[in-house]
């Protein structure tokens, strides 16, 4: 697999998109020298913006995990999360009353900053429930899988209602070889065992990329093909981008490994227009 | 939809085979009359079994049930569960060893009488993995959903084995209402994170009416339209019979409405010999 | 299912998006009366834009097709059809070369309005197949199946391309009764075969809703809560206009019969705001 | 990837299922020196049949194919297609009448040997369907894609009938390089825009293993542990084989790579227990 140089390919465009895991950190955190990226960046006067399948947390909440880290160029508006894309449905499609979650009492903040009311899947009583306009997969933590996936299955049986998922990933990384279920994958099987339609938020999904897009463009507007994706997935950064028109890299410093980069590209289909070992900058510039 | 009595379309077959939740009982427990049904067929000459998903409990267990409630007829030797189907395959094909699991003690029966040691999901030590020669999902119950499925998880990416799910079913009926996901929906979730290929035991899966017909051939030869499928689900019991090449009655005392039948069958495809309202015997006989 | 007419509900909006088939035609042609719904929008200066799975032919082909049979509101301007989010992707991401293609001669305008070559997949030679930069499936007529779709499998297997399919749909109606397999279902075939990832336009997408979002933006600014999506296919136009946060209406005139409306919507967990018999309208105004 | 060689493994068993395309023929045809395989076989009291996904011929020209080409040693008797167990079902759940097909005139053998009458795609009528029984996906080839599927798809709207895919597989390969869409790849578009259910046979489903499992036990009782399947595919026959309580070889010789062979094992969950180069029997015996 030939690969280029970030910096080298970089420079063709007005904005980058950045997935988070895999490029800008890995289970050991934020990727060393990864700051020397944001400076060349910014000296180039190219904008950038970190998209990232996530709703356990708040843009600011986000935002304070690099730069408590030492990345001071990721501010919170900095940051699209398919959390806010859920907040942003909400304010549209809900307005007001009560919307019910799966979550810590944390990711919960995409719901109250829609301006609506707020009940953990562990408070419901089944048997007033007429009151609930809707329901939210926020996080994987914060509740009782036994009995509160149970309660949620039932809960939609009873009322018929719209659900969201606010992150699309089945799975996290939690350390160097362990993975987690992510609310994604808790969702994919509710939504099977009841035979129901949930509306989900995250890459690949054309919805992400567009609310990325618009943020961007109210900095400076640009055409999608002067944005540079940059991901480690081909199934949900590169595919993503390239739907969207988008040019896209891949970086090999996360899931796609070195060995198996061209074999994946070949077997799925999905061809980045770049491959580049990460995003570190070498050298002086 | 044109219905006709169980009790005169069962005397022109030698056996039947009855599914149990929807069939012989529901919510409420054994649904009243059915012994009459068991009388009927005695005095006909006509064999039964009953073939279950499940491996929460073994067969001794499973008889139980129906003997404590008046129904002496369902012996033993009447039940075939899907967790009978996983115990013979780890006769075969794991012959000794340990074989983790996760359900309660009680399923963890069908491992036992293959002869293998047991060991649930909670006891295993992630660092010490390699005399595990293989994982059972038995039951949904006995083990903590939010630590023990990641636990899960993580096994299986740190050790390749064969993984066996003893239950297809996604989920299943706790009260008139309210359902429950099964350990065949858990099973679904973890291999779609994994991206690995699990054995399932269970309708409507051939193996399972196999299994059930070589039983019934050893107590008198016959031939595969001898017998009679009865089930309430099309999915299940109707598609796995007629697959099978068994004639199949689907009984409208379960999961299929009456007013539904109709609009169902056309729309799957799946089409039972008969239909009627249950399998009780109406007058006398 | 309480249904409301459709003049009551429409006032509340400032542009409405009409899906075509089951909408306003049906497999007679027009719906008859359809032009008093287009007069009733114009009065209350309520724009309007039909979107339309379809890159059979261009959009002045498609908005002839309306003016020829007497509705004269429906301007080349008012349709949004999957093949001009195909034309638009090639645009950004093809820019030059030559597209290789399934359909006929005339779906061809989509890649050639992009200022591209076509080639239709049956003048290729699969030993010459370097210069071929794309392949987009168009239209299911054209071609010969027995022999092209064999040739595109091979072609793909040549050589790594992206590959567009310009009309989801898997099917479309050709008279009372009958249906034919669409372009989208013969590329679902290819896919599956592959194993590769193909590049989908077509509703229930969001780009194609964010695509006729940006035109009716380009009239005059809105908010998508003031647009309302109407269609006779929960899994399409609803599910869609749903995500996409605009309001939705469910018209009872083409594939969601009156009586099956709410069993599907309860079953389906997919929830229009309004249901409404058809779109038009009765009476004075 | 450590291998053995087949015969170092093979003399443990009683029987022998092979795959037959990657392991005892190819692109070229019959694997040169394969007939010494049979002798090794012959020589040590092995029995063996040929596992096939294929309803195109009869057993009688399945077997004519082999020993045309030089090998004597697979008579009709040895083969095991998918279409056998088509016809057994046709003969057990239709019984008499008119079965319609998909394939070509000589496909219909297996209609025919169950004494059933045949119809041909192209020749029925759409106004005249009352008498068919039964519509059966045999083969690819024989039909005109453009004109009969849509007809098969408006056959089956039209009337409610059980539908046999007596091909599970999706493709096949016609040259070193090329592949073509098998009758099973058919099937599943058909079924996919139908929504219904079919019913479908071939490896890795149970029933086919069971087939030849009896066929076996007729020329000599054993148990499903003295029997290796052999296959070049991980998700047909090997995992067929296991989940049948079989031992199982993987053979480098077809579409598994022997480079990929590893990470095939280790991300499809699915472990043979053993590999070996091929079934070619090296040296003297």
């Amino acid at each position: 697999m030939r690969t280029k140089e970030f910096k080298n390919i970089v420079t063709k465009y007005k904005t980058v998109f950045f997935d988070a895991f895999g490029v800008l950190k890995n289970h050991k955190g934020i990727i060393p020298g990864i700051d020397k990226t944001f400076d060349f960046l910014d000296d180039h006067g190219i904008n950038y913006f970190v998209l990232t399948n996530d709703a356990s947390r708040g843009p600011e909440a986000l935002a304070e995990g690099y730069r408590s880290r030492g990345i001071k160029s990721i501010t919170p508006d900095k940051i699209i999360s398919s959390g806010m894309l859920a907040r942003d449905w909400l304010a549209l499609k809900i307005k007001e009353g009560t919307v019910a979650y799966l979550g810590t009492r944390q990711s919960a903040h995409y719901i109250e900053t829609a301006g609506l009311d707020t009940l953990p899947i562990s408070q419901i009583n089944l048997d007033d429930v007429e009151h609930i306009k809707c329901l939210v997969f926020l996080d994987d933590e914060g509740f009782d899988w036994n009995h509160d996936i149970n309660k949620v299955i039932n809960l939609l049986r009873k009322r018929n209602m719209p659900v969201v998922v606010a992150n699309t990933d089945i799975n996290y990384p939690v350390s160097k070889n362990d993975i987690a279920v992510a609310v994604g994958g808790l969702s994919d099987m509710v939504e099977e065992i009841l035979g129901k339609y949930f509306i989900r938020f995250g890459k690949p999904d054309a919805q992400m990329f567009m609310f990325a897009y618009e943020k961007a463009c109210e900095v400076k507007p640009l055409r999608r093909d002067e944005i540079l994706m940059v991901g480690d997935t081909l199934f949900t950064d590169i595919i993503g981008g390239n739907k969207f028109g988008m040019d896209t890299a891949l970086v090999l410093s996360g899931n796609t490994l070195p060995e198996m980069a061209k074999v994946r590209i070949t077997s799925s289909g999905i061809i980045p227009n770049y491959v580049c070992p990460s995003v570190l900058i070498n050298g002086e510039f």
